[in-house]
């Protein structure tokens, strides 16, 4: 599959580069790799991403590149749409993108729609910049200093700092090469884990503040509302990380963040430590995602949200 | 200097393997991964510390075989002296593990003593586990799971999971290869990292409620008292690194956490990015440390207190 994306990559010239909204490390870190590979072969490519980069990822090289509208871009030849096992999840342009003539899909999800003719999937590797950095060096050509940051912070943040259980040697392989060609393991740490704003920990603060414990110790709730976020003055993505947090608690195995979206509208995210697969939790409730790592979303008062996600947990449990 | 210490080791038959006093991570990994290496390979090793194993280390393949005091062994060919930089690390038994007659240093500090013939010294190394992964592959001996758990969990305590600057292509390569020899790496940053108890998540949760920040935002100031400890049945030990937190926000350069002690009696911790030296300021209040980390108690109340710490850090920060 590496030669028909690379097939692809010589024969078409106008990319565009996209991922899922709510951009995380790995598609950001991946879709900027793609951008400084096509860019290096004097290839026109766009990248998009339905949100705006949220501010511990505006170090990545190239990220002030990233637009956030498609109004004044048309015509590609190809795109890739990274890290997403649905096209529903680029967002509000999914019908654009969708009808695009070649979409080359690079995956590391467990579930992988079919909206794309050349899919690059392995739900073994650690992250979708794992899978890029492997095409990489099947193509041979030289990994920039942008490309190694980008591809590392795909890694590292996808693999909460090589602690999780998708971390394998090939990952720490694909990371040591990265460093070899130039990815900075302390500045990129530092960027990532070290920049947290005042208002991130006092939001930190009163959500652990919420923190309540179910199932003899064993799942760990912990809730954040607008009204939390607006106290502090908080961005949606303050919240990033919580729930991993939670996890981190002694005897937990499934730590859930519910999010307040909007009234009655609530986002779960779902953390495993890996006994139970919140992906079958998150796929009960209408959403997905990878074993240790999904999210849904569910519409209801917070009472009768939690009951449902406990519910969840709870058949799951029992009949893995 | 790889085949001075295999003739050490093929040459001798009994063995004495030691590290620093108050051992961490390095030391009791790369400590038990000869213990396991030497007794692997038929040779009666005995392995010592000083102080007894921290409880986060008890994991470790092989922990409790390590003996904490030497009055019942004796007459040893050979002695592993590792992590120190010193002889005098080891502690109270220096002397007599300095007599054995050779004595192989291992290690990755920049300055390091004199008191072995066979120094296999590399301040380049992130820990004194990489140099010994070398020798091992030096050797072309076979890795087993339990050499492996012990090399990767010195890696990773000693950069930090990966993040300090000692971290580099060739550790991320060291630490591939242990994973491939059956180094869990999920499992040992779960032992490491992911054993914090609801109670301090509640308890960190409630301080970071209290964040404050002065002097254009390069003081961050957090506050525990007696309540909030009650609140939630927290310890006084759970407050461990709270202070670190504070110092990880962006733009804040001295971290302080004022703990109540008890009524009207208050323990300042102080903690530095690195532009001011916060022992000045310790000593300013009758107290002592380092220049990053510094600490002193101050009776009065809360207010005053406040008064009286940030009085001190704006002095020193003038006089700088």
């Amino acid at each position: 599959m590496f030669d028909r994306v690379i097939e692809v990559i010589n024969s078409c010239s106008t990319f565009l580069i996209t991922s899922h909204a709510r951009p995380d490390g790995d598609a950001l870190g991946s879709g900027l790799a793609i951008y400084h590979l096509l860019r290096g072969m004097g290839k026109d490519a766009v990248i998009y991403n339905q949100d705006t980069t949220p501010a511990v990822y505006e170090f990545l090289p190239g990220s002030r590149n990233i637009i956030h509208s498609m109004n004044s871009v048309n015509g590609f030849d190809a795109a890739f749409v990274l890290d997403c096992s649905e096209i529903e999840r680029v967002g509000d342009e999914k019908d654009r993108i969708g009808s695009i003539k070649h979409i080359v899909n690079i995956d590391h999800h467990a579930s992988v729609g079919t909206f794309s003719d050349i899919l690059l999937v392995d739900c073994t590797a650690s992250s979708t910049g794992e899978i890029i950095h492997r095409l990489l060096k099947y193509m041979g050509v030289a990994i920039s200093v942008n490309i190694a940051t980008n591809l590392y912070t795909a890694i590292l943040t996808d693999t909460g700092s090589f602690r999780y259980s998708n971390t394998g040697s090939k990952t720490l392989m694909a990371a040591a090469d990265l460093v070899e060609n130039g990815a900075d393991c302390r500045y990129i740490a530092e960027m990532i884990y070290e920049t947290r704003s005042a208002v991130q920990i006092r939001l930190m603060g009163n959500t652990m503040d919420t923190l309540e414990l179910f199932e003899g110790g064993t799942v760990g709730f912990i809730c954040i509302t607008q009204k939390m976020l607006r106290k502090e003055g908080a961005l949606p993505e303050h919240t990033e990380g919580f729930v991993d947090i939670v996890r981190s608690i002694q005897g937990v195995e499934i730590a859930v963040c519910c999010y307040e979206v909007s009234r009655d509208r609530f986002k779960i995210s779902l953390r495993s430590k890996g006994k139970v697969n919140v992906e079958q939790v998150a796929r009960k409730l209408g959403g997905g995602g990878h074993a240790n790592a999904s999210a849904c979303r569910i519409e209801g008062n917070f009472k009768t949200v939690k009951e449902n996600v406990l519910g969840a947990i709870k058949e799951v449990s029992i009949t893995r």
